[in-house]
């Protein structure tokens, strides 16, 4: 037996209780005559005193030479401390050490395991196993865990079945983004690891699962960004029998029951909006209302003046900034060549200063004067001492460059607090989006996604048009679940392939096996999806997804530590090759 | 809202309420001024009820052109059945419909939707969405979820943390069995699918996770047999700081949790057995144990008499069958027949009857007297009425087709009963085992697992002999977990990768940050993965793992419905060939 309790338990009830501990040395101190060592393990830290009138030499000179993380095993009786340490919950107690066994010695390690390390990032990623250590990785590894653990048991008890779907399935045609995985069996033939477990799940609904989830792996082989992993987990779900409202209901409890189990935050009913609103309002499909600064839209009052360029512009948009006018011409100008860095794009901002005596001052008063401002100041909300940013040009685009300003000025302003959780339904998504590289349009979602009732027929004359029965859970500004109400006829499947551009043949090759299932009595279905890494980090304090994930990829999908994919050698290449059907 | 109730739950509490359901008609009788129509979902059957009085003509007309598999929704009030069905719990009432909704309709289902269908397997596979409607099927799925939940709560409240390791891993020189993945990001080189998370689950142990599980997919490339799947589910759990006596407590508690939780049986303790004996007595090392019939050694009291077959055999053994002696010499020769069959290999079966009135009759009573089949029977453990029956040869192959012999004769005894469940820990496996193929010692469990206290060094001298710290939890003769305490110290470590004849730069290059990690303050630990399918078709009545799992593939690894793995066209074949590298 390794222990009799571990590191975080013992109290001032357990003094005169002989002991067995096991667990690693954060630190040591050496008097000289008494050496007090820190043994830590997962579940806290324990003092341990050795003394030289307590101690025999011998033992005293082993508790010398321990050195940082050695893995140590001692037996001993609890004591009270003389110097009591009310910030540690094992502060009052000490452990008398009568037996000290070095179970592992340790190198030194390459940082230091506290929760402020002096390790950059990629060595802790290269000594992964170190970092885990640290208290800060650890608890997201427990947080993480109880987050899935609040998930399962509150669908199982609203009668969600968790259902396992194949990772080996069929490649499609379309699977550009597919990883692919040679079959042996079938050489020359392959399978794709799912980027989602789509039809799957469509298929339980048509066997009559009614209820289903999964938390799964998915996949996806893209170039990689910050904080996206070629492997993702998704709590994926699937309702029959339900319409758009049965699904906010269910999917808003469960974050309910998240936020409030898992932060201690009580919410009542998420807010709702359109898509349309969305981007009218927040020049984004997932805006943060965790804060204002909403759009205002200034072509009615801005345009045809003699302001050419706002004349020109498809959009002339502003945003007030709370207290902005108190920013300095200096900085107001930073603020011009940021929106105008290429990430930003925008040509120019024009301003208004809002000045506490209700005047204003802008950088177009030749063409506006203080009515039109105030007019300015109206239509986006703006009070005394705020300032007016005004971008101008194609709407698109203009939205784009206004939401990235609001993010960047809400995040100075210290109002995007990690702390404060702000849920949002965003509803009627357009079913298509035009694709620039293809010139077709594609599924916004995905092409199971059924349009709005009634606008069926309008996907032949004004595809751009159509709404779907689709909508997103944002969290303070991240997407961290979306979903639709799926077509569940064969008809209609085949329609939307259709218009997607597939030939029948292609559509039948790919999907057939769902369509055929659609003609034997699949009932009404839907679902939603949450990306559960986001999920995880935004509810844990808005820190990168890498934070939360064990063994995460970087940025070009190796694991540092175990530095996959590796080459492989001749003997795997000749199998491969019989695999592939190739000659090499 | 499609419906106010489901078609399980209303009972003669609900008479006169309006509800709205939801299903697909199971049947509908017609008796021209009646129709009643079985209404099906996930959760049960209700009747409904047409008739000429009350149900308006357009309707009685739409009521009668429903086929079986129908989705339809109604409303309509529940009223008292006139003729009550007691096996139905919804059989005190039915619905009387005032709305019929047609919501899909339904070809002909090419086999009937009943617990007992008329469909054969492969066609129940093709069109597994409608296997899954069926009662037996749907029960299966969740009852595997029920399974799921019990053990990850069990363990969650008992300290264990969830840990998501990756799938996209590092391929391994010796990985002939792993499934390879191209890595877009870096042509030319390989992720490969885990065969189970076994080195990262003992980073976490080295990172101070303390208690780690996880439900995991795990892929091997092998030739598929009945019951194999390529994609294989694993419940998998490591500890640190403790010695084997913890891991054993710590699983038997999981699995007395689950059969009481899901079987409602009651365990005390499990019995434990050696492999050596397990070998020994059942000449298997997944014995099962719900039935007696071990075997007696026979060397001793059937040698050195004038049989030469028995004095060149390395090992004469029989069993005790349990009332044989009723067997007649047809039958007895059949069963002589069925041990010579290639898939057993006995080249005979001498056997001996034990008559009721004490004396004996054997096929070899030209050799041995009354005293000598007298010992047999003793020896065997046979009774008055009983059958001894003895093979001999090579002492390994002819364990295993006594073996085999008593399983059958077990099977045909009814003493296979699915509904007993007898489980046992094996313990103190062989560390290594002979492989005749590449006539070298592999590692019997993986080359993590450490050899019993002091027998390091007898890995020079005579590794076959070496016993490893390794246990199976074995259920009714199926190995459903299996673990070991594993290697913590690099030095153990590099000798177990010579031992195994790997060259030291072979053991670097695919194990190097396993033994780098062990440098850092490794602790003690060990684990147990328990095989999820195969848990689940035993705890569920012993059908096979198929019946248990949603979508599985058949022997040649391919979904049938969805026929994976498929073809690439040429796109991705270039891409491919990118991928790898490869001139194509």
């Amino acid at each position: 037996m390794y222990r009799s309790h571990n590191c975080g338990e013992l109290r001032a009830s357990h003094i005169n209780t002989e002991v067995t501990l096991s667990g690693w040395v954060q630190k040591s101190r050496n008097k000289g005559f008494i050496i007090w060592v820190d043994l830590r393990d997962r579940y806290g830290m324990t003092q341990l005193v050795f003394d030289e009138e307590r101690t025999p030499k011998e033992m005293m000179k082993r508790a010398e030479d321990l050195g940082r993380e050695f893995v140590v095993q001692v037996k001993g009786k609890v004591i009270e401390r003389a110097s009591k340490n009310p910030n540690m919950p094992t502060g009052d107690i000490e452990i008398l050490v009568s037996e000290l066994t070095i179970l592992n010695k340790s190198k030194l390690p390459p940082f230091t395991i506290e929760d402020d390390t002096d390790g950059g990032e990629e060595l802790r990623m290269k000594y992964r196993y170190l970092d885990i250590r640290r208290n800060p990785v650890r608890e997201n590894l427990i947080f993480r865990h109880k987050v899935t653990q609040e998930v399962r048991n509150y669908l199982s008890q609203d009668g969600f079945i968790e259902v396992e779907t194949p990772y080996l399935i069929k490649s499609t045609p379309e699977g550009a983004r597919d990883f692919v995985v040679p079959s042996r069996m079938n050489a020359g033939q392959f399978y794709a690891l799912p980027q989602s477990p789509q039809t799957f799940k469509q298929l339980l609904m048509v066997g009559g699962m009614d209820k289903y989830f999964q938390i799964v792996k998915c996949f996806r082989d893209e170039d990689l960004r910050a904080d996206r992993q070629p492997e993702f987990t998704q709590i994926d779900c699937e309702m029959a029998f339900i319409d758009q409202e049965d699904i906010l209901n269910t999917f808003e409890g469960l974050t309910r029951h998240l936020l409030k189990e898992v932060n201690g935050v009580e919410y009542e009913k998420f807010p709702r909006m359109l898509y349309d609103d969305a981007m009218r309002l927040y020049g984004n499909d997932k805006p943060d209302i965790r804060f204002g600064m909403a759009f205002g839209e200034l072509n009615a009052v801005a345009q045809h003046k003699e302001f050419g360029v706002f004349n020109a512009a498809e959009l002339v948009v502003g945003i007030a900034v709370p207290g902005g006018n108190s920013y300095t011409r200096k900085e107001i100008d930073k603020l011009i060549d940021w929106v105008r860095r290429p990430q930003v794009g925008a040509l120019g901002m024009i301003y208004s200063r809002c000045n506490d005596d209700g005047s204003f001052k802008s950088s177009v008063d030749k063409f506006y004067d203080q009515d039109d401002l105030a007019k300015w100041a109206e239509v986006t909300g703006a009070k005394a001492g705020d300032l007016v940013c005004v971008l101008s040009g194609n709407a698109n685009k203009v939205r784009a460059q206004l939401s990235a300003l609001r993010m960047e000025l809400a995040e100075r302003l210290g109002l995007r607090d990690p702390k404060v959780f702000a849920p949002l339904w965003v509803m009627d998504f357009p079913l298509l989006e035009w694709d620039e590289d293809s010139e077709r349009f594609h599924a916004m979602h995905h092409p199971f996604t059924s349009p709005k009732p009634g606008q069926l027929e309008l996907l032949k004359t004004n595809p751009g048009d159509v709404k779907a029965n689709a909508y997103d859970l944002v969290l303070n500004g991240n997407e961290i679940g979306g979903g639709s109400i799926r077509i569940h006829d064969k008809e209609t499947q085949a329609l939307m392939f259709e218009y997607l551009g597939f030939t029948p043949e292609e559509a039948e090759a790919q999907f057939g096996f769902l369509m055929d299932a659609f003609q034997y009595g699949a009932p009404p279905h839907g679902g939603l999806a949450f990306g559960l890494d986001r999920l995880v980090a935004i509810l844990g304090g808005q820190e990168t997804i890498r934070d939360f994930i064990a063994f995460p990829k970087n940025n070009n999908g190796r694991d540092v530590m175990i530095d996959a994919p590796a080459p492989i050698d001749d003997q795997q290449l000749t199998e491969l090759s019989l695999k592939l059907n190739l000659k090499s």
